[in-house]
């Protein structure tokens, strides 16, 4: 059985700073890569990372805060200009095909590549990708804006007894960002090897944290705790606190097998 | 008198690399903080950088490629998130606005300042922005799509012997970038203090030069010995080139007052 591989393009909130970018991580499972969110400057880390842009094989999109898709434009047009044939899918919320369509129509004219956009409802939970090995679900979230997670399941055939088949997951990675605490979604995480949630906030700033619709990292720890992960990972730090080994140590006293996203570096699972 | 002080944020071209991400440079001049282009990560590297984009008093594009511009909507948004006031204007050719004007709509709405745009005309000479202490004129360059460089010049005020004032300049910086080598430029850059000019390629790759309408370092170069510059500066490298010193070396050999243009570095003059 092949690893899955997790690779952090950028880890921080709405406000850039010294140490993180806007979100995006490129998700390898069963030879496929998952380009998930596409923050402002995600094809720049991929440049400074060497990890050829070539290789993204689709693209989903949380929802449709700048920091979760500002870096798009930029990438579908390198995308072009490197002559990619392939076409590339875009599952998100119907107002990126709108907001995007007149940019690409100017900067993309001679692409040789077709960009098809599925338009995903995030208040619904459905699977919106599927092929012979991933699955794709999404994770309906509550933010400020509609916005989805999305639960990707490696998936193999197994006889069901009755002359059929039926899929099996294997591998499974849930993306929750971003969100206010909601235990609606444990019963779709549960269990799954690794678990991205928003931790925006520490304990400490909990009433900001609820005006603004996002998670502290005590709140990630819940949920992973809740659902029985095999291991959290936290991101999306807020630009407020610079050491983020206290989002850290937070969420290691509710659950010890919790990660720290940081930009550049890829983790196994 | 103020030094006047540069500081790169972006020297590559298209295709970002390990070492360059797209172009934007900042020029201090009398007070005055000048945005010159806002390629994909503008915003990311004055925040590694500890710039404080609230400092910015207005922005100049050079032409609508997106490795000039693409980082623009992330920047125009932060500084909307973090409750600028102060207007901001950008001089670009007409199509940004109508461009950047659905993106602005849909992810500021709620924007406490004002985004102006000055249309330009980038095919003739003239003085764009005129204040007490500030001149910028464009510069027309050759390019695949219409595009202008920028002649900033520190001026002040000096008794005409009749009762009235004329303008002086003081420091002088030219920004040429991107355009094929034309000695039209010349007349008007001058004597300046510090001249930018792009140099994509090497002279080994002069056709592919042509064909895309870039410089060489060498014409670069030229440029700065006919038009008996102060400092040349140098950047837009190819991806195709890894080491910059090849581009120095080229240049050196006909100016020898090069400069490579390096992601995060101030140069003062």
């Amino acid at each position: 059985m092949a690893n899955a591989r997790l690779t952090i393009l950028g880890s921080g909130s709405a406000r850039p700073t010294f140490q993180n970018s806007p979100s995006g991580q490129i998700l390898d499972l069963c030879d496929k890569s998952f380009l998930i969110d596409c923050g402002e400057g995600v094809q720049l880390t991929m440049a400074r990372m060497g990890i050829r842009t070539s290789r993204l094989y689709n693209i989903f999109i949380s929802h449709l805060h700048g920091d979760h898709c500002f870096g798009l434009l930029g990438l579908l047009s390198t995308l072009s200009m490197q002559g990619r044939l392939q076409p590339m899918h875009i599952y998100a919320h119907a107002d990126l095909e709108k907001l995007l369509r007149p940019q690409l129509d100017y900067y993309c004219r001679d692409m040789n590549y077709e960009i098809i956009f599925h338009p995903i409802n995030p208040r619904k939970r459905a699977v919106i990708f599927e092929d012979r090995t991933v699955q794709v679900e999404t994770i309906p979230l509550k933010h400020s804006v509609p916005c989805c997670g999305f639960l990707f399941s490696e998936t193999h055939r197994q006889p069901d007894g009755e002359g059929g088949f039926i899929r099996v997951p294997r591998q499974r990675y849930a993306y929750c960002s971003d969100t206010l605490y909601t235990e609606k979604i444990i019963d779709i995480v549960r269990g799954v090897d690794l678990l991205y949630h928003e931790s925006t906030f520490l304990e400490a700033q909990a009433k900001l944290c609820r005006t603004v619709m996002h998670s502290t990292a005590a709140q990630a720890a819940t949920i992973a705790l809740k659902a029985q992960v095999g291991q959290l990972l936290i991101g999306h730090y807020s630009a407020r606190v610079i050491d983020h080994t206290e989002f850290l140590n937070e969420a290691q006293v509710v659950f010890p097998n919790t990660l720290l996203a940081r930009e550049g570096e890829t983790i196994e699972f």
